[in-house]
């Protein structure tokens, strides 16, 4: 979090509402990316483990290959869309507050699927300037 | 797109599986952030409106405040949260193949809720490589 005055002689402080975190998940089995429950179980226990509250559960199978699912959850929402074909899986994780912390509903995807391995890298939603509290 | 070469004598190229465009809405009102139905429609819209095949739609509306939502798309998805009483909304449009643009889903979001202002920045997903076809 970045710190910097905006008025004289009031410290306020730039704070994101949210986290968002995209990951892309290589070298994962043609099976478990093709398997529309299993990818529904990993996505929401992701969810549950990182202490978020699920709100509505949306999957799909695609025809021949490939998933493409979200959860959403108070916190914001877990969306992935799997490539069995290539081994591949795309992943973004958003959670708004200080409570979930989306990496580790991403560590959580990543072992999931057994990712061979992957890269992750975390945006921050809407940055807000708000007054700095009194220590 | 870059082209590289990856073997000797055969010219490869980089290639995204996927856009996935992040945006950020500021000055929106509060009655359109907080309207789930509205919210809903714009969304939905947007996707067909960009040429999108829509699979799943999952929405939710927070107490006291606030809109969650995923329309799950043939090519990916589009999502948005709201803060109502921030005039904030995080959307993000994920779209792969080259039939759908997501900044035109995009466009139609911020022009749905007369966003005041707002940024967006595309993110290339799933670079994968692959052989350069012939001419």
């Amino acid at each position: 979090m970045l710190g910097r005055r905006v008025k004289k002689g009031v410290d306020n402080e730039m704070k994101a509402l949210g986290r968002h975190v995209l990951s892309e998940l290589y070298g994962c089995e043609f099976a478990a990316l093709n398997d529309v429950e299993r990818v529904q179980k990993v996505m929401v226990e992701a969810a549950l483990q990182a202490g978020a509250e699920v709100r509505e559960v949306a999957f799909h199978k695609f025809s021949p290959q490939g998933v493409s699912g979200v959860v959403v959850i108070s916190e914001s929402h877990l969306a992935i869309h799997t490539w069995p074909e290539l081994g591949y899986a795309a992943v973004d994780v958003f959670t708004c507050g200080d409570r979930v912390d989306p990496w580790n509903a991403c560590r959580y995807i990543v072992e999931g699927f057994k990712a061979g391995s992957y890269s992750a890298t975390e945006y921050k939603r809407g940055m807000m300037e708000q007054e700095r509290k009194a220590v």
